[in-house]
């Protein structure tokens, strides 16, 4: 299987008055996620760039890079909510389509691996485009980047209506 | 045309690095306007109850109150990406679908009212669930409530892949 | 009295499981009033340059601007929750003083102006430094600067122990 | 020396256009210190129960508790930019001052612990108080509270004018 965990803390101040971590910052957790599986380190961090990014986190896309990541659609589904775990929740991530300018990024998010129960809590898709920053367009995608996450694809999430 | 006109001030800080407002923080306007247009105000906003809320905002839905509102899901397409802008920003919502326990809305995003262009920057929907806060589980939507959307239902938005 | 008076809208999302706006949002707020009050609009806020700026909105720095206009430190006081109010809050904004490099901005955060009610919600000051873009450090307050800002200097806050 | 350390994870979308960690971001990196610290994990949390919180954490202040951990003041210096590290900076956290009803919480925020640079990026304390939800008021600390949190105690930070 193909998917790529990553683990991420929750906030306590995430949540909002019906006691859950609050539904738009779910989103933020899917963003730090994605950022994280498939942008380089930023430039000022010589310790990530030390221990040396995944192999999938080619992109140059933080502070000033040359590629922005931009999001073109998020389709999210909320199945049970999300109490304040100390744990870091396990988000399951995975390329659901390359296309020629960007990607299907599919999402699960777990309880904390570990854990005794294990909850599906959230699944959720973003399409994304690979936006060259210099010349102000969206860019197709390199025959590098297809090569470092190609073998990273796999079925694509399916919402039941 | 049955849309509902929510303005809403974005704030500088809801910006990242890319220079535009964040896609996590557009969730968060959605968000707003869907409580205005739905919700009775707070309990203890008595500036707001004096006012009288709108015609849709029967829903006893803030701290503590009678009914959750729960997001189910959200699909959301970013066009254009939104610039900081001191003018509120129009957030045009509708009714997409009244089903027997929660509804579907229906949002796009657009310009400041009385901008001279108008850009349609965001368009989603996000289903949601009534809850019964007391009986701790999802509730059937009643005749009143029924009678006060229905008049703001028109055709769902259709998302394009 | 020099004081500015900036309205702001709260969000239902800003605040925590305790049921009021969420400390930290309410830097946040805070933050917003000093872009609306120093900084000129955006340059993509074709609408906001049209209108002009207020007397103080002089400084060249949101997204790639000449200045940076940053935060060497807060003093905050939460004197009583802010309820989730759907009128948009007060903050009075003044200068507690003008130094060579930056100033200490101070505010209160008030009930909505018209309400029957006059609560003090907050009271904070905010030491900002003028940070030279290309230069790469703080600069000096220009004379310009100072010209337009002198006439909103007040009495700053004092904080008791 | 009596800090307790505190590994937070940073997010790519807490930084502002200026491409660092936003000031009001760091805010909610130091509530988040503070509760793991001083709060028992949420009674939702049974892999944090099992694994049994840290000696400060007795307090019942999460969803529904018995108290409430109100802020009442916050001074913050930022001393240094926070770029977007990947690995969790070190906030170190110190009981400034017992009070009968509250404390004052020192903290700094350094490089992630085993970074090659030991960079002080902020400075802050947080005044607190002890809410109890039930009688509506704040109450005294407790002689087992008290007697969990004394020894963590040290010289409180001083704020250079």
């Amino acid at each position: 299987m193909t998917r790529i965990h990553v683990p991420i803390a929750l906030r306590w101040g995430e949540q909002d008055p019906y006691g859950h971590i609050n539904n738009v910052h779910i989103m933020r957790i899917l963003e730090e996620a994605r950022v994280r599986v498939f942008w380089k380190p930023d430039p000022r961090d010589t310790e990530a760039l030390r221990a040396g990014p995944g192999p999938l986190a080619i992109l140059d896309a933080t502070s000033g890079g040359a590629t922005q990541h931009l999001v073109a659609s998020h389709h999210v589904q909320y199945m049970v909510p999300i109490p304040y775990l100390r744990g870091e929740i396990d988000v399951q991530l995975w390329i659901g389509k390359l296309s020629g300018a960007g990607m299907e990024v599919c999402y699960e998010i777990h309880d904390p691996v570990g854990s005794k129960t294990d909850t599906t809590y959230v699944r959720a898709t973003t399409t994304t485009a690979l936006y060259d920053t210099e010349a102000g367009r969206v860019r197709r995608m390199t025959a590098d980047e297809e090569a470092a996450w190609r073998p990273y694809t796999d079925e694509p999430l399916v919402f039941r209506r």
